[in-house]
């Protein structure tokens, strides 16, 4: 392990739209911080490149040495094995058995970390956000998709290959919406940023949200989820129903959970929750006391998460510091 | 700890319907056992004192000494204070908050260690049966109600409040039949002996299940796992398409646990599965595969219990024996 004062971490969040990579130092404060969109314009297929180059200019922005850098976390989306640190397929960036623990620790003679980005999430909401020192963790993040994670004694739960906690495909409906996954009745299908979108832009091409049109028209990638807070905010009251539906739907996801884990505190993050904190607190809530067990309801904190989109780059770094820890 | 000659073990499973108490030896090995209806014809409430006859009965038979007992382990249903050893609420039995750890514990001057009855079967499938050695295991044991245990690394799963895996009230639609937690769409309402039994009663009293009639008539009461079994192997049509979609629901319910904890190996065990170990295997393993995600699935091995009714003693007894050896 570096020594006290060398001692500086990467953290780094490879997310399906945007690239996040944070120099911490050795208490965990942000000391740098670079962000790119994944997909780049100039289109080049070299996003291994610019990962390392993002992490290099994190280095220099921060003074900081490759001598100095103690290890590398990375939360990425996905299928991972994570006992060998390769992306086993991540589409946005256009990998396929991507080897990217072996390639940066190469890259940069130092230990790296690869998780699943949701887990890094929950396990940065455990170590330094809304849930610190909580015996059982459980991170919802709704998105795009619907991510999962679980603490469980201060350890990332993990299932037979790698990950677990996979919410966006607990069947909330017999029959229901077909989803990505080619099932149906996902939860995703009901409440995902996507699911979101879409009936918001039917209620947009209908003229039911007038504000939205405005703001976003009727294409779901251009409906994020700070386009919908803006729409409810200036008074889009069909986009607020649909939110609240969804909302309502999620907390019935998070009742199953809580049925099935029992926790002491549910952690709600990801891009929905930040964008639209009370309705989705005071609906996730709601559906929860109507559908879990009174006693495991009693006993579980509904709370927002603090650290927002710095949840999984320093989740991911304390774990490469954990990991390193235990070597 | 007892010396080895020296160490026998009880095991006692608390059940709704009837009571099992089991002597082992060092090697968990049954020396005696004890089996009891758990409403005693005599209707004296005392069912304490019966429990501890059962003890003293069985330890008679297998010519043990009081002394020669290291520990006394029960698996007890309903709700439980784990860390004090308390039924808090068992209707069945007529009791509420109950510290039967310290009853037994005062009158055998032994170890006694309290766990949850799905618990302790999961745990002893776990130690003996058919998940020895998995690192991740899921207890599915659907009966009178729809019970789940997880043995994570070698340790039960435990929830905030004592217990977890309430499968049985995990929401599998939206709306549907009204459940005795007083909310709807719980598995346990298409899924559990109960609800089967309800339908089977119904089909019997319109003529479409005349085997069925003949054995039990048309009392959910008398319509038992064994009756199930018996009419369909006789040529019930009818019962066989409801005991089938029934184990369908329950896959869809196991499904939804594998795409939350990604375990090594689900064990199917309960009545019902006892008695229909094919029906319920195939139609789980049908439904699962429909269900959860394929890598999940691939992982997850599904198998019938092994143990049949001694899983909940033998693991309440190891449970036991693993709480003194950490004292």
């Amino acid at each position: 392990m570096a020594e006290n004062g060398k001692k500086h971490w990467i953290g780094f969040d490879l997310g399906g739209t945007k690239m996040l990579c944070v120099l911490f130092d050795h208490k965990f404060n942000v000391v740098a911080s670079i962000r790119k969109k994944t997909k780049a314009e100039e289109g080049a297929p070299d996003s291994l490149g610019r990962i390392i180059d993002m992490i290099e200019r994190a280095l220099e922005e921060g003074h900081v040495e490759r001598e100095a850098l103690a290890g590398i976390g990375l939360g990425c989306p996905g299928p991972l094995d994570l006992d060998n640190g390769i992306v086993i397929q991540a589409p946005n960036l256009g990998w396929e058995n991507v080897e990217i623990k072996n390639i940066l620790q190469k890259k940069f003679k130092t230990a790296v970390a690869v998780a699943n980005d949701v887990d890094a999430g929950t396990y940065g909401e455990y170590r330094f956000g809304a849930a610190q020192k909580a015996r059982c963790v459980v991170g919802v993040f709704p998105g795009t998709g619907i991510g999962g994670g679980c603490v469980y004694e201060g350890r990332l739960l993990r299932g037979k290959t790698g990950s677990c906690l996979e919410i966006g495909h607990m069947m909330v409906s017999n029959g229901g919406r077909l989803c990505g996954c080619g099932r149906r009745g996902c939860l995703e299908t009901v409440a995902s940023r996507l699911a979101i979108a879409a009936e918001c832009a039917i209620a947009a091409y209908r003229g039911d949200a007038p504000i939205l049109q405005q703001l976003a028209g009727t294409d779901i990638a251009k409906i994020r989820s700070g386009t919908l807070a803006e729409a409810i905010k200036s008074g889009d009251k069909t986009v607020e129903k649909i939110v609240r539906q969804a909302a309502k739907q999620l907390g019935l996801g998070v009742g199953n959970i809580i049925n099935i884990l029992n926790p002491d505190i549910v952690v709600l993050g990801g891009g929905l929750v930040e964008a639209m904190k009370d309705i989705f607190l005071s609906e996730v809530k709601d559906a929860v006391s109507k559908r879990a067990m009174p006693a495991f309801v009693k006993a579980a904190d509904i709370v927002a998460a603090k650290l927002d989109d710095l949840a999984t780059a320093m989740g991911a770094a304390a774990l490469a510091a954990e990991s390193s820890e235990h070597k």
